[in-house]
């Protein structure tokens, strides 16, 4: 049965990919693309979503502006990763398909209260401000979600933006902190799975086998997005985070985890944005997610590399 | 020239005096009142304000539903001070005008974009959530209020509900420090003033004067509001609290106070919705606030009977 | 019976009358002097002790070094109050009295060790790290502590070195938090009381008629000492705070206040130092400390000049 | 040449194989054993030590009490995983020899005072009180410490007490915050590490194999002490955490790390007590410890085993 999502994103070369998963995968239906304000401002990733919306060819998706800053303060942007545009690497033409009138979180919130209870999924790919805000606007969706499936945080891994935060989380705690509360069925796409994708030389020349225009944006987009984190952990690649959410709703034997208790903490000037997980159930807080932290690479990157294919034109 | 004014309001007995307060105001322009949880929950506060509504025979003006609950995590009440239904002391009937369909935050967002810059003022008598979720989804309508004039706070009297904290900064203390934060010309009428404008003897047998039924009203509300904080402080009638933000929009002369930095405290258990207030000016700390600390009390009161007075039917 | 009493000080113009008016009192026996940093660092208030100590021509006096630091962090002085030396304003000669080998945190411990339970007061005039320290050290001196009366910290009167917190408190709020949290006895002396005895004209007047040097040093010492706080308040005289807890051991009844539940403020950064007082019995926290909220302010100085006068020679 | 040590610990069956290979390992000289409150009391703490140094046949060996509780409150302690005596499986003789009357802060000036700078390491293998208040209390020795090596804290293990805290640190982080800003050389022996050095079956062999009384109470308290891990983790073995602080003193080839900064988290609730480490290099906080990630644990063993044979009698 196709699965209802709504993908909530700051593209982000990543979330571009994560998009184009979701796109080309039949079992999936995208009701709505939210932008929200994280790697690059709102002004640029409500365009960039519809960039990459044309160059799958689906000009009908429905794209809404989200909140263009978090629930506590001033937005933190990462252009040193993802350059100036978000999505630099690769020249797309300026999307002609429009943005909705509706304002994102009202999207998320009609959506959920029309369709059928435990039927939708909500995918966020950036920070949760947008999903924050809908719960505190319409606390009776929480219930109503199948589940939020997100990219964000870390365990073993530590952070990336701080030493005890990842960068998602860290640009809106607040918000990420009324999703974990919210009661809605929670899966935690962290640093420790998304450390294990690595962009390495073969997995990139398997994209450029797909061969075409497409084939040229994705090898450059990862050309330009890898750069940073090889030269901060040296490692072969850099990780492509968010298709993880995605290939999860495809393929979860890919991921293991443990079901535990998740909480963020938004006081501490230190550890603020950190993802406080139990995994080893030292404490007796409840168990609200599903913190992934093992992935079959190999296995996400045939199945990113198959469907992306199939976008081709 | 008219004022077009928001009233944000968790009646309460002082919100209703507030509302009626306003509209027995023809310098005041009620565009709508936004329903918060606070005093009592929001199922409860959307009729009261509505109630109040049809006492002054204006079953015409715009009443919405807000939030139900803080930006932050789970709503507290004060049942112990209102009454089971928040406006314990008299009975009205029903109401049978009916809830704008639009959400509130909606409302005021639409509110302030719609009308010029500069031009509505936003009166909060509650918890902030509303205003504090209005401008987190549309930065923008920031610097287009006219100013907030907000009840709530302390400096030199402290707080209420907690030592340090005063009951409507500390229900949702995340959305006051977005208000505070977002560049919008704000007045506090703190517990400093309030304080000041107790329900003594003369001032509610000045009420009962008004005669009818408007007067039985306001002497139940009075006498039953008037209980919880003569117990607890020994003083000679209750604060009145939220009237105050109207009576300082009629006549801001009975009315002194300093423009200085407010903070809000959040992170810390011990303090948390603290309004911290630099009133000797010792830090550097960009001033945000004109914060109240003087009233002509007798002045207050006799504004305000006289105001009501005219509503009688 | 004579009081035996302990004295931690940072000397501070008004540290120095609070030690003169001890020395001479006969009602009190002072066991030994420990310098506290605070005001000035600690290799100036060691100087300055025995500066005072010999003006009141007492060089038989004990005095110890306490610790140069607080216990989390670095020093935090204040000679924008008190000038470079911490006793500007008056030119006392170069001590020739000793310190103590002793560290002032292991006299404090052997003294309260050594004397029966329950006969010896310390007087805190300072950052309390010495005496934090000491609990810390030797946590069984708590109970044995007579009490503890201490000049810091602030209620309705809010507070001076930022919005929220005193100065003796915010320095070495660490301290203050184990000295509170010990179970020893103890009796606060806050801004509220300080703010209400000013070294008015005629109160000054009325050190100079003592005559001799020692007039000439006090009025110095106050002449210097109240610049700051006329320019900030604009008050006639500034706030004598030190002496009111020496004051308080002789005449109690020149004091009045509540017993009730005093908590410091350590974690956060905007509220730091605070002593957040449950005066109106809000919380369930237990009653440690009798906070002091009112003075006589003329019979505090009628007390203070009676007793200086005696030192003239 | 021999380095001079002071060794701060709460036996603990790990804290007596650490105490053992030093006494056998003639490159250190002991100059004194301060006895920490941690894994249990402070009243036991003093007995085990001197327990171990008798069964190494040094009653010559000076021990000292410390502080019995941390520096902020009330003390947290480990029987669950070390027993009711700290060193439950093995059953050793009363001490006959004595206590030093000196307090075990005083030892630790005094000696780091005495001896040259740059002279003297301090091994902390429990919480931090005593070092934390040595410094607190005598600033100038943190630059006369030649290093202090200590087992505490975790990284990319994270906790073990808390989701974010590691026993040792989190009992008093403000002790540990003391001395991590104190300027002294440290070398940090974390989880990552210890949790690398498991008691697995033929290790445990090794010892046994050493034959006599000895080889009977490490084994004993070897398979008493592993019990909690391998229930917990599932591992071979338990981690034995305080003998790798002496290990890396004699052979500090067998461990690899960073020079990082650390910094201690003591206001959150929720991550009280971690070491937040810039492993990475994310921020711009000064260096202030070597954070130890990696050990080869066959040559830690090896080196144990042949030193402890070294005590055989
Ligand atoms: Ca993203
Ligand atoms: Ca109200
Ligand atoms: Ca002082
Ligand atoms: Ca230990």
């Amino acid at each position: 049965m196709v699965e209802k999502i709504i993908i909530d994103t700051d593209p982000g070369q990543d979330d571009a990919l994560a998009i184009l998963l979701a796109l080309a995968s039949p079992e999936l239906e995208v009701l709505g693309i939210v932008a929200a304000a994280g790697n690059v401002p709102l002004s640029l990733t409500t365009v960039n979503i519809r960039k990459v919306c044309e160059l799958a060819g689906r000009s009908d998706v429905k794209v809404f502006a989200g909140c263009s800053q978090p629930m506590a303060g001033p937005l933190v942007t990462a252009e040193y990763v993802h350059g100036a545009t978000g999505m630099d690497g690769a020249d797309l033409p300026d999307p002609t398909m429009r943005l909705q009138e509706q304002h994102g979180v009202d999207f998320i919130i009609d959506t959920l209260m029309r369709e059928p209870a435990g039927t939708v999924t909500v995918c966020t790919l950036g920070p949760m401000t947008n999903l924050g805000q809908a719960i505190t606007k319409a606390p009776e969706i929480a219930t109503r979600i199948k589940r939020v499936v997100l990219m964000g945080g870390g365990c073993f891994e530590g952070g990336n933006i701080t030493p005890a935060a990842e960068f998602n989380i860290y640009v809106d705690p607040e918000a990420a902190a009324v999703v974990f509360a919210s009661g809605a069925p929670i899966v935690v796409m962290p640093l420790d799975v998304t450390h294990k994708t690595l962009t390495t030389r073969p997995r990139v020349e398997a994209f450029k086998a797909i061969g075409g225009q497409l084939a040229e944006v994705l090898v450059g987009w990862l050309d330009y997005f890898e750069r940073f984190d090889v030269a901060k952990y040296g490692s072969d690649g850099g990780p492509l985070h968010d298709p993880n959410v995605i290939a999860y709703l495809l393929k979860p034997e890919l991921y293991s985890g443990r079901h535990c208790n998740v909480e963020i903490e938004v006081n501490s000037p230190l550890t603020r944005g950190m993802t406080v997980t139990d995994w080893w159930g030292v404490t007796d807080r409840p168990k609200n997610a599903t913190f992934i932290r093992d992935v079959d690479a190999d296995g996400f990157y045939a199945l990113l590399t198959e469907r992306l294919s199939r976008l081709r034109r």
